[in-house]
């Protein structure tokens, strides 16, 4: 069924951040104090559908993130969906190009955009046809989803046609996967939630009791305290959850290559699954030195999170440097770039555990790994699952009680944010944030700086 | 001799754009029209003193970056001058850090606005001890130098160790060396100006005469139109300079990396000495790929203009992918990560030949080139030169009768601009921006783009 003529009329920007600092979410050794935020696009049009697009940041730079919105957003303005939709690998190639390229191409805050922008594009797509993002997409043709990828420096290693035929061998079975997630069974759920550095042994001990009893078995934590700090927390943690526990920790980028290998070594009797961020996002090589490593060691590596786009995915795949692709679902440039991954990642036999950790992250990756698991590898992968904030958005992600993500039935992305929210924190005019607590938060730049005063 | 006590007060940033698409300077086949744009970013301190840096961008999202420098310059103001130099690369790192670091570690928008803040403090330290920037350098001891950088993520190819051993080596031949450089002897120049696209073929062959007059031999060519129009072009380009001039081709990121490799190979009885950018700048696999595929055919590899830290060029080095190194003097976060790339480069031997393609990059990197020569690599090397808009600085790059870049002697980074030119040139404010024609130019969210309508 072909969507009905709509045009995009016009668009709204709007910085929202949630002081998640106050209760210690979002701290790791690199950030001492994250506030949850996005930049929030909403592209309205002439049918009185509204297309939602956001992409996250931690605070402070989300007005950056904003600025780069409003810099791209003007460009579908007048447009009819249909003429955006009719190719959306050219569309995203299209809003990828011109000026803005220069300062950064497919990178940072401009691809943080760009994602925001094909986000709203797709939101208001799967809207029009009154579907979940997910079901849009397990409904399109091998042809229509290779159609949405922009495949420019992907063909060393993965070509359409190639594509093309592996989407084609899973077409038989996908109804059947189609079923699965109707019935929720599509997507298993780990926890991080328990494992933020801010919080006592006491609150993390209480976490993984609470989430064991809703049936997780994975278990993520945050680590990089120091060898003796880390090894008395993770080794409770590992009397907690027992051996049948599966344990990740991740370092977000703390160390150099060589002291990742060192330190991971003295944690090996723990059984860790893998190490997470051990160093620069940037460091493909580094990676694979780390992983070639810790393999004798049963411990393996992952990274994603930072990844900005499908060409350092590529390489990571190439040197054969990741145990689990942790795509995230803003960092790359919408569905469109996050079907390429899931491609190659199909392609190289690297499962894809997307990052989720942060508000808003769960309701988009939940379509993300049902898309992997009912269009692209046809296998069963596990989605991050944290708790904090999904009573903020119109179509919340939820889990079930036996630890499955809740298949999202809303049409849409999942990306619209309740308005009540924007009244307490939109920034800098929502009440908290006109606070005196809030006002102090703002106007302290080292916010989060390991070393400085903070407030 | 110290510097005496100087505080920072307070800062004005701006937004300062060229209208260089008027000239066709700046075109590429990824960019049809390029505006050269600075985040303007000046410190004001109690001593009278302005220190002044700046990024540079292309036109379109030129206030993203002015943006995301209002959000990192803050962090300095009331901070004294010697408290940020006394441990420069710690500095570097202490702006790399906070919330802000979530969005894009080190990479795009964020990057360019920390080289902006941090080009501010070492043009202010050089004009505080009244010394031209690379002299400043040049007068460091090996130890103050490694106090500069910050090696997080280096050590596996780099420790501060080996780098005083590498500084300690040069010591010795130093003095001969500033006193070369006094003499405007230290960087020869190459030649781009005669290579945008947007040239006819009678304008390239009068620019290519009257560089040769004045002494260049070497000579950069965007090329990428298809083969039969390349070689048309690159072929009488060769007829013009002769068997002794030197070519290089630049096609900005156009191919993928099989493409490139069987691309090039059809241009090798032109006798290139490399191919720049063939493709992704994050692909350093494939430019690997590409330079060992076209060594045969005697045509080397090129990148670095969009080349975001020292994680990226320390792996383009450790996978042989380069035959120069082309940082850019804005894309680095400022001299600090300038600093550690050309230790790395001179440590695997391969020549640094900055990308100096745009407003005011000439003026910054003869002072980067200068510190190569003089304090690192201990060789000369080629530095590009590209004649426009020079006249709008207050410490303008030239060159002399015999084809070399003259040596600043200003204090500072040559960062400042000349006053009137805001007056003309501020977008959205300046005389040029509000005039017709500048408005057309600033209401047109496609500009540059190929294949899309611009006006």
């Amino acid at each position: 069924m072909a969507p009905k003529e709509i045009t995009i009329t016009g668009f709204t920007v709007r910085d929202l951040r949630w002081p998640t600092s106050l209760d210690n979410i979002g701290t790791d050794p690199m950030n001492l104090a994250g506030e949850n935020s996005f930049g929030y696009l909403q592209y309205q049009t002439d049918a009185g559908l509204v297309g939602t697009g956001w992409s996250f940041a931690n605070g402070q730079g989300n007005d950056v993130l904003c600025t780069a919105i409003r810099s791209l957003a003007p460009r579908f303005v007048g447009r009819t969906l249909s003429s955006l939709t009719a190719n959306m690998g050219q569309t995203q190639r299209k809003i990828s190009s011109g000026q803005i390229r220069f300062m950064s191409p497919e990178r940072g805050v401009l691809q943080l955009a760009t994602n925001a922008v094909l986000n709203a594009v797709w939101d208001l797509w799967a809207k029009a046809e009154a579907k979940p993002l997910w079901r849009l997409v397990a409904d399109f043709t091998p042809e229509e989803v290779v159609r949405a990828i922009d495949f420019r420096y992907l063909s060393d290693v993965l070509t359409p046609e190639q594509a093309l035929e592996m989407l084609r061998a899973q077409e038989g079975t996908k109804a059947e996967r189609i079923r699965l997630a109707l019935e929720n069974k599509a997507v298993p759920a780990y926890n991080t939630s328990a494992g933020w550095l801010g919080h006592s042994d006491e609150k993390v001990r209480e976490l993984l009791k609470s989430a064991m009893s809703q049936g997780f078995r994975h278990f993520k934590l945050k680590a990089g305290l120091g060898l003796e700090a880390d090894r008395k927390r993770l080794g409770f943690v590992r009397e907690v959850v027992g051996d049948e526990g599966i344990l990740m920790v991740d370092v977000n980028q703390l160390w150099d290559v060589d002291e990742a290998i060192e330190y991971m070594k003295h944690l090996a009797d723990l059984k860790l699954w893998f190490i997470e961020e051990p160093t620069s996002p940037d460091d493909i090589l580094g990676h694979a030195k780390i992983r070639a490593a810790l393999k004798p060691y049963g411990i393996g590596v992952a990274t994603g999170e930072h990844i900005n786009n499908r060409v350092m995915f590529k390489q990571l795949l190439q040197a054969e440097a990741l145990d689990a692709v942790q795509l995230d679902a803003c960092r790359l440039a919408s569905v469109n770039e996050i079907l390429s991954v899931l491609l190659m990642s199909a392609k190289f036999g690297v499962p894809v555990v997307p990052h989720s950790g942060g508000a808003g992250m769960v309701e988009l990756c939940s379509h993300v790994s049902t898309i992997d698991f009912v269009v692209v590898s046809g296998k069963k992968s596990i989605l991050e699952y944290t708790d904090h904030l999904h009573e903020a958005f119109e179509a919340p992600a939820a889990i079930t009680p036996d630890g499955f993500h809740v298949t999202p039935t809303a049409p849409g992305y999942s990306c619209d944010v309740k308005e009540a929210e924007f009244g307490k924190f939109e920034c800098p005019s929502g009440t908290f944030w006109q606070s005196e607590i809030g006002q102090k938060m703002l106007n302290d730049p080292w916010r989060g700086v390991p070393g400085e005063q903070t407030s």
